[in-house]
């Protein structure tokens, strides 16, 4: 490597070693993967002095440099989180098996049979904040779906994950797994080597601000799965029960902002816009509402502008529009949304309906609160994300988002000019 | 419009049209759908003069531009050919309708129902090359699969495209289906435009050349459903029984040696190689045959170069390779494959579960033709195209790939806040 890019080219080794790594965990058993799953919880167990020392070093560095209160509460690891990350390695053992199901079983002719088999996607690149623990959950969804991955973690945890990705690659050793298939990144210019490497990456997960994840769409050819924007609206409906709406509107709003499936609009029918604004301001006295003009003509508010109804507050701010039929708000919300997840309040089943089926979304709910939209709440067990791309996977992922799959034909010397031309022999095409 | 980017103005205005109409389609019943077709179907019937007119004034002029036989072929439609469109269209109406299935049902909590439901994706952008039947096929898929289409035809087939798009909107006027759900591009410059419209079209569908796939994924943020590269390879494995060798290799070659499935590469273990190359070479009398050094050992044939392993011949052309074991074959197929579609011959049922397990590919045969890799003969009914991409969808792709799914959760004022806390309520993830 006698030559002025030592760093691309490294970086680009680095991931074919992944890629093989990757290939030979692709073929293991599910034994074998579980296997490897215990092998690092034991290891993350007794090495957990080692890794929280290292962790308590990135802790001392970022309060020297003044990190923010939330952004050290994250980057901290702590005894109880490790012990806690420690049992979701165990848990995610416990998962079924992405890996080997057979989706399609069908003869295509005597002896002709066609399989559709789930099957690894290869090598993930995943990029996320400084929350050490993340590493953990990550490192075992790639093994429990038979994934190779390349790990980079916000700069602040550089020591933990260092730390970390050291102590699961050791304990991999003595496991069916190759250790080359967990790698670590540690600068941020390797992100953007590593979005051009889609001869060895097959999967992007970015987390993080939404400019982060746009950037990451933007600049790679590799497949995204995220979600820039979490524009998520609640429509009270005319025929809405009172109390039951406002209690979701707090919810979806209060019970944690800065999530992506927290509200950031809310419309109202403008016939119970007068009953139900008046009760809205009284139950969020934290939060900043900011209304159209009707609105604002029935409570007094900020008025909101063109912008707040594309914007992703992530706080305790709410903008309110008054509308005159559920067409309305549908219109609004296939405007403005980011077709995360949508509600709609109402006792009327015929309009519930309109609104599930015309709002476009990953998610479109009636009469609860949109921060339901979750993996574990779906009962996925784990979730690699949330997309809000337009084709599968969409939503809260599993799994599911890490796996893809292959079709298997298997025949006796069959050839295709049997079955064309004027005698061709008809397939049967019989479920199996 | 009083700007200087007129076009640009209209194309996205007829986009946002298509968009409209795709969601009035959207929500439309499986019988409403297979309405439009059937009115499709006797617009067409009806009209076959107009459109048979118009094709001859293509072909008229594609001859006096001196346009090739094989192309020519392809553009004329006349009679026969339209009428066999005609009863596709019939074909496609009567398959399982795409949309409104139930892919999960379960229970969150008492009362709180996830259900995840196939929708259609929106508005598909198909371009596609100067075959005038295809337009027909293409069309009628979209409408099944509730999507609103824009279309692009090569452009020998202007005058058959204009015809039969305002054959199909003048038909589709009677029914529920809002005409502007199909649209026809008619200028190669607007192909650009059409892939910077993310915003309005959900889907791009490219047809043709494999570097204008690879240009159009290069120059758009929609996703793209297709294939650049069919390169895919046939490994005669030591244990392959020769008679099965011959004809599977004769066939996955010549059946239709243009098709993306057909083979480039032939792979051959070098203990059955002495016997099975002068065989080959005696089947194959109209194929050029390029070999690597062991390969010209045996028999007397031009070389292969670095280059051959990852050329698309789409002809009369094969590079042959001596290999010394199954994972010489495995590593040469993954290193200069396109994913498309590989096979084995063998009679040994380790080694072929090797390969199914360890080739990356969305098609991986056992002692048949790559030739079957394709959505009729995989009983699909239709397909819209093949994919090489990692994620699904994978493969020969039917009218799976023209729908996606969202998630539509059902509550009686269900919020998160009771399950999450000191006092989290679980859920019960019950399947229904």
């Amino acid at each position: 490597m006698v030559t002025s890019s030592v760093t691309t080219l490294s970086l680009t080794e680095l991931a074919k070693h992944t890629r093989q790594a990757a290939r030979q965990l692709a073929v293991l058993s599910t034994e074998e993967r579980n296997q490897a799953l215990d092998a690092i919880a034991r290891s993350l167990e007794s090495s957990s002095a080692e890794i929280l020392a290292a962790n308590e070093a990135d802790c001392q560095a970022a309060e020297s440099e003044g990190i923010a209160k939330p952004l050290y509460a994250r980057l901290k690891l702590g005894e109880s989180k490790l012990k806690a990350a420690i049992a979701g390695v165990r848990d995610v053992a416990k998962l079924h098996d992405p890996v080997g199901s057979v989706q399609i079983h069908r003869e295509l002719d005597d002896g002709l049979v066609l399989k559709r088999v789930t099957c690894p996607l290869g090598v993930l690149g995943i990029i996320f904040e400084a929350r050490p623990e993340a590493l953990i959950q990550i490192t075992s969804l790639a093994i429990k779906s038979g994934n190779g991955v390349i790990l980079k973690g916000g700069k602040e945890a550089i020591r933990s994950c260092q730390s970390l990705v050291k102590v699961i690659q050791e304990s991999l050793r003595s496991t069916a797994v190759n250790p080359d298939a967990v790698q670590l990144l540690t600068t941020r210019e390797e992100i953007r080597e590593l979005l051009a490497l889609d001869e060895y990456v097959d999967l992007i997960i970015p987390r993080g601000s939404n400019s982060f994840v746009r950037y990451v769409q933007d600049n790679t050819r590799i497949p995204v799965l995220g979600h820039a924007d979490g524009i998520c609206h609640l429509y009270i409906d005319k025929d809405a029960q009172m109390e039951q709406a406002i209690a979701v509107a707090v919810d979806s709003k209060t019970q944690y902002p800065a999530a992506c499936n927290a509200i950031e609009t809310l419309l109202v029918h403008q016939e119970i816009a007068p009953q139900f604004l008046p009760k809205l301001v009284e139950a969020l006295p934290n939060v900043e509402l900011r209304g159209d003009e009707a609105a604002r003509e029935i409570i007094d508010i900020q008025p909101a502008t063109e912008e707040d109804w594309s914007t992703e507050y992530s706080d305790l701010i709410l903008a309110v529009k008054v509308v005159d039929s559920v067409d309305r708000a549908i219109a609004h919300i296939n405007t403005y949304g980011s077709k995360h997840t949508d509600a709609i309040v109402t006792e009327s089943a015929a309009i519930a309906q309109t609104f599930l089926n015309r709002v476009d979304a990953a998610g479109v709910y009636h009469n609860c609160s949109t921060r339901f939209a979750d993996g574990f709440r779906y009962g996925f067990g784990a979730e690699v994300g949330i997309s809000t791309q337009q084709m599968p996977p969409r939503g809260p992922v599993g799994l599911e988002g890490l796996i893809t799959y292959k079709y298997q034909v298997t025949g006796k010397g069959h050839i295709a000019a049997t079955y064309s031309g004027a005698n061709a022999k008809p397939f049967t095409h019989k479920e199996l």
